[in-house]
């Protein structure tokens, strides 16, 4: 299944983007900016920040400031892969077939660079083309789904906690839902807010990231079984080598698929009421799974 | 000299501000909240929050929200601390008298207690209590003041790069400017803001904490030069031995102590519209100064 037919110019917008948001890496101190550049471009297929465009298209065709928002939400997610490659965290060297930025640039200029990426993000969101109180309520969104109550670093940590032991559904859940599901979903509910919808409609796109979120999240614990390491351009069978909690580690292929193809299908049902609106959006959802599923 | 009679009261405050704006030890998971907590009591004066609340006392008594953004400022400080601490930066193993975040609870968590606490300074700030148009200013400010573009990541990276080198009073004059007195200027601005202060007030509290923050950090380097290992809480005359840039180093201690008082000089110079109304302002920075020059 190829991506939807708008899915590379929609990439297209957002690497433009992503070039405007970002200081020159000529700007002092250069250093750290090409760290931040080098990794930003480093062929990411920018999910988070698509998907933020087409939920925001749900409810208005360019929203102003929907690309600050959406950029915002990849050096986030860019500057967790950075500190999770760390040889203190998951002591990766490489990262798509490159070099991981701490391997190019050292560890010091590595823990900065991830920590300008964070806060470049909230910058570039405090600095977003909407409406203020609105853009008051994405920062809320965005800091909670990146932070330690049920938010990306909490699932991080969770996750650390979990190495080597036995853990069970409830604490698989609580990983999957807040490590990778939580930024998922909040790009889809900044989309939204951005985009003008009103509160039952943002929780309804709350609700399909949430589920689109989860399934992303085991499709990729599957491919990790799946694939070998040419593919990935990681080190594949990595999850399990470090006995990582992963869904097919505790249900099994069959029904981790299984799993995935249902939640996917929740994710279409709460989009229903959008009917014709909501095409590009699911067709996005679609791809991103079945492409893993 | 002593503490203005309202400093206690001012930095218990804070205490319990900070106590309420960080999730409880037992939250799961309780080891990151455990390490955020363990290095943002750790016994720091509170400059910046106490800072923030008089700028705001000069415009009104007690505004709505200021404990917030009081609390955030203290976040990104101890955030910068933690990661300044790690082996791959200044490599320390005491602050204040005990382990630093890492020495306590291992690398890993501290690299993610200080992601935490930086994300949560956004996720307080986009909560506080402040009318949205300037909750969204303080916001700009703030992730200006905390980045790399004359901001607080930017002094560091500068730092990092200097080291073992000769450097010019330019580069000293940068990395002071923005590694220390940003986040220091952006401290009084903010407390500005959510005061209520119009422009030009806004800009003159900004030249006052520009002031003091160099201020602040010329003394900081006169103290590691004049104090004993003992009396600091962490290993003294480290600047010189890693050869780091500072005043004392560039310019001589005199002529370092002559340009501190002349920067509080004009910090007191740029408050004088506000007369009575900035004396406690005013003594804090006095205070804060002379205590080190």
């Amino acid at each position: 299944m190829p991506p939807p037919e708008y899915f590379d110019a929609d990439r297209a917008e957002v690497e433009r983007a992503l070039e405007r948001q970002l200081p020159p890496g000529d700007a002092p101190p250069p250093i750290i900016h090409q760290a931040m550049r080098y990794s930003v471009f480093a062929g990411g297929k920018r999910i988070r920040p698509i998907l933020c465009l087409e939920a925001a298209r749900i409810f208005s065709a360019q929203p102003p400031g929907i690309l600050e928002v959406a950029c915002a939400l990849e050096f986030i997610h860019t500057y967790s892969l950075i500190h999770d490659d760390l040889p203190a965290l998951d002591n990766d060297d490489l990262r798509r077939g490159r070099p991981t930025c701490h391997k190019k640039f050292g560890e010091a200029m590595a823990i900065l660079a991830g920590d300008a990426l964070l806060t470049r993000a909230f910058q570039t969101l405090s600095n977003a083309a909407v409406e203020p109180e609105r853009r008051v309520r994405i920062i809320q969104e965005v800091s909670a789904a990146a932070g330690t109550l049920d938010g990306m670093v909490g699932g991080q940590v969770a996750d650390l906690e979990a190495e080597g032991k036995p853990i069970g559904a409830e604490m698989l859940a609580y990983i999957h839902r807040s490590k990778t599901a939580a930024l998922i979903r909040v790009a889809a509910v900044a989309g939204a807010l951005a985009g003008g919808a009103e509160y039952e409609d943002v929780e309804r796109v709350r609700r399909f990231g949430e589920d689109i979120g989860l399934a992303f999240q085991v499709v990729d614990d599957i491919l990790d079984v799946e694939e070998s390491s040419a593919t990935l351009g990681k080190t594949a069978g990595k999850d399990e080598s470090q006995k990582k909690a992963t869904y097919p580690a505790l249900y099994g292929l069959d029904e981790s698929r299984r799993t995935a193809r249902e939640l996917v299908e929740r994710a279409h049902q709460e989009l229903a009421p959008f009917a014709e609106r909501s095409r590009r959006l699911l067709e996005l959802a679609d791809f991103l799974i079945q492409r893993r599923a």
